[in-house]
């Protein structure tokens, strides 16, 4: 064992609850008596099968999801969602909207277009920089779904509420922010996240997919692009992401039994964001970026006077143990990743630095 | 540490080397002095740049393939690529030759099909229920390719040799084999290989395609079905199976520099192959299922005098620690999976106790 570890605001691969991985650990060489690494179960094992099931249900539980929805297990990422949702979901002609609230979200419309669907853009904060959410969005009735960005990683914004879409059901890429609160998931046909923020290691994508979806998928697609093909069969429909699928059942257990479920989890989420945005908010010297009602829980996104200052901030906060804090190379800055896993006393210990750069270097 | 375990004769996901078993799970909570796990370090750092670039320069090194083979890790599987296959390298017309040798070709025949491309199923051995592989195979010399799958993990048969296609560019299925003998990649437009069998573990795909190839991919695909999007991203136009590709690498290093190569590994493998059809030959008890001239390396596939002698076979086989023995669900009777990772002591104790059962049983 180790003590080296340091404190990780990493944007994803993120941080894991270090008992998980301490589990991992002790059973590398040996999965519960099987004698095999849980890298080296057969996937149509009673030792595999246990771990899916158990991540499904634990899923549906913590989450509050009842039986008209299929939760699969799926690789390549939040971006071959971006594909396989219009692929899948409006094969029959009709429209989509879709709000762009950042890098992400425009990728999403991206993979629509390509494909040659109807995709009406009904909001948009690209005119602000992507700082804040957009309010009073005027969505199409007859919509198949409509698509939004519940966290934007990058722009560090958040859906504080899912928007009134009049009856159209949403579709929500919640990768960096699922399993961070309650919602209510009876307004989704879909909801789907790639597990390396707040659910495991980078490799498997959740989607939650409601029946009446699955019916609009057409027969003729290729069969690893169909969410019926992974629905009708577990996620097994060839072999599945053992080792991912493993972490995040235990990821799942954490949440359940060790903070004890979904409102003690967000309860800390707002303690831990709360203790930054006042760091930021007190400081003449820290700025956030995003607007204050847009604020995300998960990514804290801030600006130093300088570049050169933003450098020396995210130098010596490694020195001290605090890795990650560099903003995207997209935008800059500085950014703190606070994902579920991410203890209390990282963001006491962050917070601290912070006002003590400021002291030295304001 | 444990001394629990078993000898793993699994199809895939399938045994280990216990080397990299123990350095994974030696260096989980601190990898390489980051402070995180190989699971929480970001793709963009430089402690998973230098994991992609060994994996990538190992794989290219072992298989001697030069610069015009681009690496590539995906996700989906191979199954994955039975779709994306036809998608980018028939876009523009054209034609291409598939040999059916058992259940992975006729899936991968069938993802083209669905596409609507224009397929010549050249040869097949469905007639003797996919127990041979096919000889002197007319190949359409327009064809774009001629698609093979190298070994047929069900089945437990093997292309001894690749076949000649007349210079038609080959593509193959190689994720029961690949690694296990050296072979003429020059020959090659593209192959592919789940890394769950002789690689890694499930959850990442390894591809190696030609430049030429790369040219004939359409802009206008999907952006993660397209190979140039990973091609020109190192494989991480997004968040690539991080933990994956780690252990690919870990096996790679070990295939290089505790076996000692190709060569060396190929060696191995035909003494481990040699040793159970040598006691299924001798034997009046145990019968190879597959014809004797294409016998697999990789899958020994047997029956016994009976469906009770089998499951009592492998029921006791698994009392005396030797795991993974039954057929496919799909075939029924005994299989032996001996991949690179199943060490020569594992096949001894596995002869040795099929010669005692047939003893007792005989």
């Amino acid at each position: 064992m180790t003590t080296n570890r340091i404190y990780n605001f990493n944007a994803g691969p993120a941080a894991l609850p270090l008992s998980v991985l301490e589990e991992i650990q002790a059973s590398f060489l040996d999965f519960k008596g099987s004698g095999m690494s849980i890298t080296e179960v057969s996937h149509r094992s009673k030792w595999f099968d246990d771990v899916i099931n158990d991540a499904v249900e634990r899923l549906k539980r913590v989450l509050g999801l009842d039986d008209k929805f299929h939760v699969l297990f799926l690789q390549g990422g939040a971006s071959m969602q971006f594909c396989m949702i219009p692929m899948n979901f409006l094969a029959g002609g009709g429209s989509a909207d879709y709000v762009n609230t950042g890098t992400w979200s425009t990728k999403a419309i991206k993979e629509a277009e390509i494909q040659g669907k109807s995709v009406q853009v009904v909001a948009s904060s690209e005119d602000k920089n992507f700082s804040y959410i957009p309010k009073d969005i005027a969505f199409n009735t007859e919509a198949v779904y409509a698509h939004i960005t519940s966290n934007n990683t990058i722009k560090g914004t958040q859906w504080a509420e899912f928007p009134d879409t009049g009856g159209v059901p949403l579709i929500a890429d919640m990768s960096s922010d699922i399993l961070s609160r309650p919602f209510d998931a009876d307004r989704f046909g879909l909801f789907y996240a790639g597990a390396q923020k707040n659910m495991g290691p980078a490799g498997v994508c959740v989607v939650a997919v409601r029946d009446d979806f699955l019916k609009m998928v057409p027969d003729n697609l290729p069969t690893m692009l169909k969410y019926t093909t992974f629905a009708g069969k577990n996620s097994m429909f060839n072999t599945p992401p053992c080792f991912a699928v493993y972490t995040v059942q235990l990821v799942l257990k954490w949440l359940e039994e060790s903070i004890g479920g979904l409102d003690k989890m967000a309860e800390i989420n707002r303690k831990k964001a709360g203790m930054l945005y006042k760091t930021i908010d007190e400081s003449g010297f820290f700025s956030g970026t995003a607007a204050p009602d847009s604020r995300s829980v998960m990514n804290v996104t801030f600006r130093l006077p300088s570049e050169d200052l933003e450098k020396a901030f995210v130098q010596e906060a490694l020195e001290n143990k605090m890795g990650g804090l560099k903003g995207h190379r997209s935008v800059g800055g500085c950014r703190a990743s606070i994902y579920n896993p991410t203890p209390v006393e990282a963001v006491e210990t962050l917070c601290d630095f912070m006002k003590d750069f400021e002291r030295r270097n304001g």
